[in-house]
């Protein structure tokens, strides 16, 4: 199984030339599902060829201006499309606040249902290939990250290997794929790892901003095969860091290490570093959790369960 | 006397990727005067380097979410820098409920005044060297255009020719300044054009969208420098132009004809249109107006009166 993923903005506070506000798009088997929508996102789903339209769900970590002012126009791109299909928003209470005062003030037009659904830790979502938790984090405002875990499904059945096996096409073939063994009229036994590929691992996806370091979200996050996580600032900010509620990168990786995440992908950088000067982020990071990436804006990963 | 237009965004509907949503700034001795605001605004803002700071008075058009959504971005900028003058915004009615709600559902940070002014047709700012005069359009909902004049100032008063005249320093020179003819005390007359060059013509800006065609528009746009004016359609979308209460191309041209503007500066160009598909709109003003300009994001226009 595999996902993609999609950041559409690296910076945080405040867009700039190259670095568009926080969000980040998972496509899945053609289904989009958006975390974050600062300024700037329409355009890097522009950029990337990424259809609205695909959008089904949208998770918003919390009620701040560089997370969520996106959000009203990609809504109103809606009026452009033919969609039937509810829309889904994830978020704290004030998210529906925020979209009904909108709606009114700007008379957005909008030809499709939204439906609201206020984040609570846990399970805010599930379906038979997938949940998305909320992971309470601790920042100005109420705030999530969110754990995309894909379910782990049995390995492939091979017609052929079944074939070969002389096992006659029906309810046999069904049993073995729920993992039984079955035996043949011949009185053969045939067991699940002779027609079954290795089973197939759920991926898991993790989106970490905005937050102070807490240990406990490297339990929520636990090997995720890729973890976007905000690493504000350098090591020689930490007490900024603190105060404002925010991480440097070090406090990133040290959730990375601790969870046993594949790979680190940082985001929501301070306007302070000029683009150049963000490899300070990458450095210190790397020093405790070595596959860290200084992602940019439209940088793209794919995760599958081979990885 | 002279300003400095600066298109930031020329995008209607949509930001793209080269065309963020519509906005323009006008500077004049070192104050910036921000007409509209959409997404992408703050970052075409940074690209110029145009100091947030800098920003005194902020004209908004009208209650559509491509005009006014990177507002609440701009307002937080102002948590990081030292401003203590007041920021006055001008615009309909719902522009003060747009910004409260924003800033109570987003717990903005701001730390200086915000004075809101509502647009009603004529003049909504003067100083000694200008006025900002509101214009009436027809949208789908209140809109207004604005048209910043400076007012006339009397020719350079010439010290070299004053001398040159034995025009003794003191309340001659005053006089002179004012227009009046003056005596010497060997009972020469001295005019004022004698030692003042020529009267300084004030420049006048016109900033027009969204809108359908109005006859009127013209003469409150009239003689202006510049003409920043919507132009979304071409001529064969002339009648859904009619029905989105748009123009075309060629009728903002017919306005600039009329108006006997000297530059026509089209902006707020439908996404229907790639970059290279615009030239149609500026060849079918050009047709009415010669002096079109197809503008492009952070494209900066002087104007002086010596133009």
């Amino acid at each position: 199984m595999s996902l993609e993923v999609f950041v559409l903005g690296t910076s945080g506070m405040q867009p700039l030339p190259n670095r568009f506000l926080t969000s980040a798009a998972v496509r899945r088997e053609g289904e989009i599902f958006l975390f974050d929508c600062g300024e700037g996102t329409q355009v890097s789903l522009k950029m990337l060829n990424l259809h609205w339209k695909r959008i089904s769900r949208i998770f918003i970590s919390h009620m701040h201006a560089d997370h969520v002012t996106g959000l009203p126009g990609l809504l109103m791109l809606s009026s452009q499309v033919d969609r039937t299909e509810p829309l889904y928003i994830y978020g704290p209470a004030k998210l529906k606040e925020y979209i009904d005062a909108n709606r009114k003030l700007l008379d957005m037009y909008i030809n499709y249902e939204i439906r609201f659904v206020q984040t609570e830790p846990g399970v805010v979502y599930e379906n038979k290939d997938l949940t998305v938790e909320a992971v309470p984090l601790l920042h100005t405002k109420p705030c999530f990250g969110y754990v995309l875990t894909e379910k782990d499904r049995p390995g492939e059945f091979s017609v052929e290997n079944a074939k070969a096996l002389n096992i006659p096409m029906g309810p046999m073939w069904g049993r073995l794929q729920k993992g039984e063994t079955v035996t043949l009229e011949n009185g053969t036994s045939i067991t699940p790892n002779q027609v079954l590929g290795n089973p197939r691992r759920g991926v898991r996806f993790s989106f970490i901003t905005d937050t102070m370091y807490l240990s406990s979200i490297a339990n929520h996050v636990k090997n995720s095969d890729l973890l976007v996580c905000e690493g504000m600032f350098d090591n020689s900010l930490t007490q900024d860091a603190f105060e404002k509620k925010h991480m440097t990168s070090s406090q990133a990786a040290m959730i990375a290490r601790d969870a046993g995440v594949k790979k680190l992908a940082l985001i929501h950088y301070s306007p302070r570093y000029a683009d150049k000067e963000l490899k300070v982020l990458k450095e210190e990071a790397s020093e405790i959790f070595e596959n860290t990436i200084l992602t940019k804006d439209r940088m793209v990963f794919e995760i599958n369960n081979s990885d």
